[in-house]
């Protein structure tokens, strides 16, 4: 189809041979190790690419937001499975929430008793209840119970309350948790199961740790994100190298200003200004001895040690720090097979903040 | 109109009390100071805010792509004069350039040869010339010609070149960078006159300075972007009160795991991670005991020292770091006045990254 030459700069790239070939790294490591896989498709938001989830293996997917559900929903008719892993509040969400639990199978977390108690409020009269997951915090200090007694006072709260139905565990750990999990939910699930309700989900999620996700054996089910793009971050902690990043910003260096710093049109509107913990605004492929040192909105600053070799006019590549978040700036992304590029997707879960 | 508590969050609301006062009280500093006010609408992307600053004496207003030029256009028909401070490379985005020249007074800068080549080419059989300023750099080290020199040899080459005139001269300084803007673009403003061409404007920009604008008695026009909403980084330095910032964010709290950490609904997502140099990210209002340390891309984290004191469902008011950036975030905003909702603006110009 078209050239790269042809893009527009800055633009979102997506190499489909690569993402292919890592959703099905993951399927077939997961499957191996009998872990349903149910990605977070806050990293691509693309329905195209859930479908190829489903190909490979995925039992569902994973949303962060009820827009972002509908946004997937409304673009594939093979999206008939998603766990929100947020707390839904306020008349309006739950509202959204319930009409969207009319069409498919949709289940959602909570971590407190204000959250199911609204939850239940909006699902009484439903013809069908609603699964909820207990989220407990195995160590990363966001959203989660704190102790598997409290996951059990919560299961049963859930358990009681009409137009609920509890679903299991969930939890994001930290990267390195996998013996914190197996502790918090082997406990968990014994308590609840003694109250005589059966956890039959126990779903845990992350892309840096997830070739250990079977570690902690109580898991049933893991929601990678980040690993059908991959990105720097992920280099850097040594789970994939350069070739498997899917996602690339393109950039055109628009001035070089002094022998030793040029300046490319991608700033933090696109790249972000996400650094998870990284030094520098991303990875310019075959050149490593560049770097990123300063975003603008519209500018990126690279400098080098040495003579930068770079052109106005140039085209570079970069592998940003974090894709999912990349993926969230832009309408939509160029898609490549073999090098080529093969169409444009807009991204129709781009931007559902609410 | 609405009650706040019907606002789905994470949400940004824009003062527009606070704005007019904000947009008042700097023209009425650079019109005592014989300066012009070239608003950037990168803070804002709204026609509508846009005609707020011409209705106080804006001159112009400034973008930074072509694509934010069409659409703050397509906006207003107010919007007749428009100077976009960036390299415009490439043919794709030169063609938009040309057409949107033949609806409106539209002005670039440029920094090299390459750049000036390039417009010359697309404008060489325009009914007008294109009005090419010279970018320099007095210090930011961004783009911009690094001497005053070369901004001479380049206003030549400008003045030579078919389809383009000379403009003037434009500078986006660092913070502090008064008495090198003021060298800098006398030396270079002397050597452009003497070779025959007149410097008719001199531009510059940037809201943390901006009430030292008329400093460098050289400037004639300065280019504030974020004074319109202001921000906690502009709080932070000095420049304004929170009473003064216009825009903020919007969120619930959505748990309260521990009895000194909550999670609300507002992260990276709307909040961006644009640290602008600060520690946390962002700050609460009325709630200067607690800061927000931690962002992933749904949740933002919020700690205390002491007992946190909030509950699941608790609104909060949020100042971002850098409002700019989290316009860009959102398709709308909802607009208040006296303290009421008073409408939803979609934002134009939202996620013009090409």
């Amino acid at each position: 189809m078209g050239e790269w030459s042809e893009i527009d700069t800055p633009a979102v790239l997506v190499d489909l041979d690569v993402v292919q070939r890592n959703i099905q790294r993951f399927q077939t490591y997961a499957t191996t190790n009998g872990l349903a896989v149910r990605p977070h498709i806050k990293t691509h938001k693309l329905p195209k690419i859930a479908e190829m989830q489903f190909d490979a293996g995925a039992v569902g997917i994973t949303c962060q937001k009820v827009s972002e559900a509908e946004a997937m929903v409304a673009g594939s008719d093979r999206i008939t499975d998603v766990l929100i892993t947020y707390n839904i509040l306020g008349a309006g969400k739950l509202a959204h929430l319930r009409a969207l639990a009319g069409k498919i199978m949709l289940r959602v977390v909570a971590d407190s008793e204000p959250v199911v108690a609204g939850l239940s409020g909006a699902f009484a009269d439903a013809d069908k209840p609603l699964g909820v997951f207990v989220e407990c915090d195995t160590g990363a200090h966001r959203c989660g119970v704190s102790s598997p007694e409290a996951a059990r006072d919560l299961a049963l709260i859930i358990d009681r309350l009409p137009g609920l139905t509890f679903a299991g565990l969930m939890t994001y750990p930290p990267v390195g948790g996998a013996e914190a999990v197996q502790d918090f939910m082997t406990r968990a699930k014994a308590l609840i199961e003694a109250e005589g309700l059966s956890v039959e989900t126990i779903t845990s999620g992350g892309s840096p740790d997830m070739f250990r996700a079977h570690k902690p054996s109580v898991v049933t089910e893991h929601r990678p994100g980040t690993y059908v793009y991959n990105d720097r971050s992920l280099v850097v902690r040594g789970v994939c190298g350069y070739d498997d990043c899917a996602l690339t910003v393109l950039a055109t260096v628009v001035s070089v200003p002094a022998p030793d710093r040029a300046i490319i049109d991608a700033g933090s509107k696109v790249l972000t200004s996400d650094l998870l913990g990284l030094t520098g605004h991303g990875h310019v492929l075959d050149r490593p001895d560049l770097s990123i040192d300063q975003l603008s909105e519209e500018h990126g600053r690279i400098v080098s040690e040495g003579p930068i070799g770079l052109s106005v006019g140039d085209k570079l590549q970069i592998v940003p720090n974090h894709a999912c978040v990349v993926t969230n700036m832009v309408d939509g992304v160029h898609v490549l097979r073999a090098g080529e590029v093969v169409g444009y997707w807009p991204v129709p879960a781009r931007g559902k903040v609410v």
